[in-house]
């Protein structure tokens, strides 16, 4: 077959999915010549469900490139199940449950993956707790509870402050702020006040001009606002602040919000 | 060694850690009778960083139960360096690059990963886009924009409306509106207005009496909205009008955002 052709993958769970998902499309990302169509399919959780996405997988062997299936089953009925299946099984739990069975002296539960179900229920509540923490405490609203945060985004307008907050929250459960940077923070002295006794707390996101520009732009086309002149005043004087408070920053420019977050984590040493 | 002792888990990463968190931790609930200390160790770029963890790892070797230890890193020379640790090296990338290599018939590019970098710069700006259309519509506020979102999440206050919503944004790029029901919609025959031409987009949520009242009492102790009267006649009330219109609904109350996003996923038939 040629690399132009569409090779089907699917993405076989007894739970949300999310598992098969995350390390498949990893692995998919180490063969990027190729195209390829996603098919999630979550909650098999009888060997008859199993049974009859491989029956549809089978027709598609038939027709055409021989679709990748990555499957994070555990209960061993549906695996087997999965196994019969002629398109190319990469089983991601099985082939590390054994090591893992063989290092620590004990059996697998078997236990259908409960990796994203509510699990510790503490840690889930406190995850949720820190997702409507973000939520009241977004854009500098309510500055009262600053010092509940467990880290306080600072930036100006459009550089990533929101969705980082967000994904921090919802992921690792850390309680974050943010605090917009406006023009009258930079023509005053100093960090603004309600940041004062949190400097400890706080990082720092960048961007650069032109990108920021653009993505205002979007928003406010034409407006002094997106100017790139505003944008450059903005930045600069943004990271000549960090730099003065010994705030920690990043360029939100070229990095995702998920390696926003993880540089995060590991330089502010915030345990999640 | 028992049970008792804590061991730890080192998730060693050439990018943000995600993928070896997600695949480790899933493997590692299949060992409940352990207790484990987790580390992340993210953006481990060369060789020399590789060694100077696996020297942290191996000093712990010596003194108590041996670490585990998962890792995700692709380029050869980080792997090699990993390799030579003293840990129990669960190498999630390595195991099945080699099988997919084979079947696809091509060579990996052993490119750190980038699953969860920008990569697809207009799946990413969707993404983002997705979070900003979360944060606006939260909780019914500017109704006007109904008609963009693929899926608008109603039900009573207080039965996980929002961080679904945001769950569905941040990872699936989703554009989710939730709209909440209260008293004088259950008190008007049909539908709410401003849901009444996207009835089809319409999904519910519900809980149980108690565990509503649980949850309200943290907000609003001994008041009308938190008792168990009033929470039992709102979820009734509710789940009767998703009955009559055919809208589909899940229980809130047991099962975590990722297991009512994959649901919501599959049964609103939505492609992310």
């Amino acid at each position: 077959m040629t690399n132009d052709e569409i090779r089907p993958v699917y993405f076989l769970s007894d739970s949300t999915g999310i598992t098969a998902e995350t390390l498949g499309n990893t692995l998919l990302t180490q063969f990027p010549a190729n195209n390829f169509d996603r098919i999630t399919v979550p909650f098999i959780t009888t060997a008859e469900q199993a049974r009859t996405v491989v029956g549809t997988i089978d027709k598609l062997v038939a027709t055409g490139p021989r679709p990748i299936v990555f499957s994070t089953a555990v209960s061993s009925d549906i695996r087997q199940a999965i196994a019969t299946c002629q398109g190319i099984i990469v089983d991601l739990i099985g082939t590390h449950v054994g090591q893992l069975e063989e290092a620590l002296g004990s059996p697998a539960s078997a236990e259908p993956g409960r990796a994203h179900g509510l699990g510790n229920a503490e840690r889930y509540q406190s995850r949720m707790a820190a997702v409507e923490y973000a939520m009241e405490h977004d854009d500098g609203q309510s500055l009262r509870a600053l010092e509940k945060a467990q880290v306080i985004l600072v930036a100006p307008s459009r550089c990533g402050k929101t969705p980082t907050t967000m994904y921090l929250a919802l992921q690792h459960g850390i309680f974050a702020a943010n605090f917009p940077l406006v023009d009258e923070d930079f023509q005053r002295e100093g960090l603004p006040r309600p940041l004062r006794p949190f400097v400890e707390k706080c990082f720092g996101l960048s961007s650069n001009p032109l990108r920021l520009s653009q993505i205002r732009t979007e928003r406010r086309r034409g407006s002094p606002y997106a100017s790139l002149r505003q944008c450059g005043f903005e930045l600069r004087s943004a990271e000549q602040l960090y730099v003065s408070h010994r705030i920690p920053y990043l360029n939100s420019a070229t990095v995702s919000v998920e390696e926003m977050a993880a540089t995060i984590l590991q330089r502010m040493n915030l345990k999640h």
